[in-house]
């Protein structure tokens, strides 16, 4: 890890296989009206792309996600994070699918975002990074399309923020996409998701460590800040039912107290305590605090509606995808509601458009967990499009 | 305001009115194992005790409430909390009724705590305090009332942390108690409920003007930290209907665009942001950080089932009192499940319980918001026993 870009692959330009990473020269121009150039953009590779092209699956990650899809990631050295949806065999099946992953712009990972190296200053831009939007990651990702020479994609699939670039695509790229998949999303974050959000950038900036963002120098990054952000939106992606078929009031094992008894103290007395404290504490290794700011912001500001005068059945007029929706009914970050909101606007723009609402104890980090349902779901409407 | 115990109010010995604090030499056992003294308790009465002592009314107050129920706050300026409910003439008469109110301990309003000067040593107690539990604060207000002369309550009323107390009350004294009425409660804190205390307790621990709860002496307290647990805390006070209705995503007016534009920053761009932000950073001035980790240390560990072989109706089984029970159905904090759950180990005790489910869109502060039918409902179960 460089100093500079602790997060980052090296930027070579092998095209296809694990851990890419290319630099692109053309400016891309973005929702603000800044313009970012050069453009990093750290993606994966699965599977062969076919003669005539028409096999290529991208999958947008969520919030904190990467491209590390089906491989190993190059921090935590844990599998990929969609290992069970993605692979040969598997419903996005990388035998007969050209799959790619790409970093979203903003984040850590490998793609310009804070952490990289301003050009005209030759230092981090940290936050004079421009801020970004759903549709400039998308934007991004299609610059990496033209790229790797790919017109069409068979599919663009994601979750949660994923979902979100998954709506976005057919919407400024409809010549280019056949079908979308989004689960588990929204076409625009409510006031209480921004909330949530905004909880957790102030524990970020609130950080003595952040200063101002310029954290970069000496390594001493707000990770406790980022810890807390973490922790607050990690709540958000379990249910309440799922938090007490997990943990319940159960208290923590401790030397002392083998059977597990109150302390009476600030220690983590009951399990979802210590489960939550190494949630936060473990992400802090694997990401950026300003990544997470300007992301988090992306989120906050998308509202595909209103980038079409206040119609999302406007929004999808010019899109020739057919559409799967998928929600579960204990996600209540994204929930069914705003799944059914999208899809009353597909149908009103008369678009081809599936809806499934799975049944799920594990709120929204459901999509990410061991869901055959929504496996067979993936499976059948990618196999009825060929 | 001293600098050891910024917000206490002077404690003298006049027994009724507003303001008043009493300090008990006797010792007070707590759950813990450990012994407190003296006893600090900050208090206020509202109307007149009659002849035959049978007309006291104790109101206890939530997490970060006080005992200024229909008097003015003495920091913030701003009226009681509960004038909508308590005066003359409101459901819970002054007129009639000889209401007293408690700040609780290891509250900071005057009351022993955290920030009170710890005899041993003549500093402040800090984390030194000894943690304490729901039925701790009820041990301590039973010492009030022996100290005021009142052996009966006609009622003891409370919502969300004051319900938790309401409840205790008669489990710990049911010689005491005729009635109880619990408003948007629980009869034990939930995974989900421990898990959104814990988030605001790491961000005030990761606030380096913490230092281990030694912040008094130059008054750098972890202020930061606390209006981001502040934030959270209040997320979960709203419904997501109420947020929506209230700000949805409308951006904040500003004077560069005062139609309110996208900023494409990170200042507070909509307005749910800068009420959360206002939250946050307001409540600081009026509550003191230490006393936030030791009063939701308190309800996180309040299960009254718990503490009678996990049975809830083994709980009630020697209360005489009869029970108002009332949820909204908006609360996601304590949801109507949780007021149903004390129903039916009511009933199982062969206690009288009324139960009333209340529609609003407000969420969890439903009750201290104008709630008419609240006040009905209040009104009649207090005039049926007389």
């Amino acid at each position: 890890m460089s100093v500079a870009d602790p997060f980052a692959a090296p930027c070579t330009d092998e095209r296809l296989g694990l851990r890419r990473c290319v630099r692109i020269s053309k400016p891309l121009k973005l929702d603000s009206g800044a313009t970012l150039t050069p453009v990093d953009i750290a993606y994966e590779t699965y599977g062969s792309l076919n003669a005539d092209r028409s096999n290529a699956i991208l999958i947008c990650h969520a919030l904190t996600g990467d491209q590390h899809v089906a491989s190993d990631h190059p921090i935590t050295g844990k599998p990929g994070w969609w290992t069970r949806a993605v692979g040969p065999g598997k419903p996005i099946d990388t035998d007969t699918h050209f799959v790619v992953c790409a970093n979203v712009l903003g984040s850590c990972l490998g793609s310009s975002g804070p952490a990289s190296i301003d050009p005209a200053t030759g230092l981090p831009y940290a936050m004079r990074f421009p801020v970004i939007t759903i549709a400039d990651m998308v934007r991004a990702q299609q610059m990496l399309l033209d790229h790797l020479g790919i017109e069409r994609l068979a599919a663009v699939i994601g979750g949660s923020m994923g979902g979100m670039q998954a709506l976005v695509w057919p919407t400024l790229y409809p010549e280019r996409v056949e079908a979308a998949v989004i689960i588990a999303s929204t076409a625009r974050h409510s006031a209480q998701n921004i909330a949530f959000h905004e909880v957790g950038r102030a524990a970020i900036v609130a950080d003595p460590n952040w200063r101002g963002g310029d954290y970069y120098a000496d390594g001493n990054a707000p990770v406790a800040g980022l810890a807390v952000a973490r922790m607050a939106a990690h709540i958000t992606y379990l249910s309440e039912a799922g938090l007490t078929e997990k943990f319940g009031r159960r208290l923590q094992a401790r030397p002392e107290s083998p059977d597990g008894a109150k302390t009476f103290g600030f220690d983590a007395d009951f399990q979802v305590e210590s489960y939550l404290r190494y949630q936060g504490i473990s992400f802090v290794d694997r990401f950026d605090a300003n990544s997470y700011l300007y992301i988090t912001r992306a989120t906050d500001y998308f509202d595909l509606a209103e980038d079409h005068g206040g119609s999302l059945a406007l929004a999808f007029a010019q899109s020739r995808a057919r559409y799967c929706i998928i929600s579960f009914d204990s996600d209540w970050l994204y929930p069914t509601a705003e799944s059914r909101n999208i899809v009353h606007a597909l149908h009103a723009a008369g678009k081809a458009a599936t809806f499934v609402e799975l049944s799920s104890p594990f709120g929204h980090d459901a999509f990410l967990l061991d869901a055959p349902e929504m496996n067979r779901v993936i499976d059948g409407f990618l196999k009825a499009g060929r």
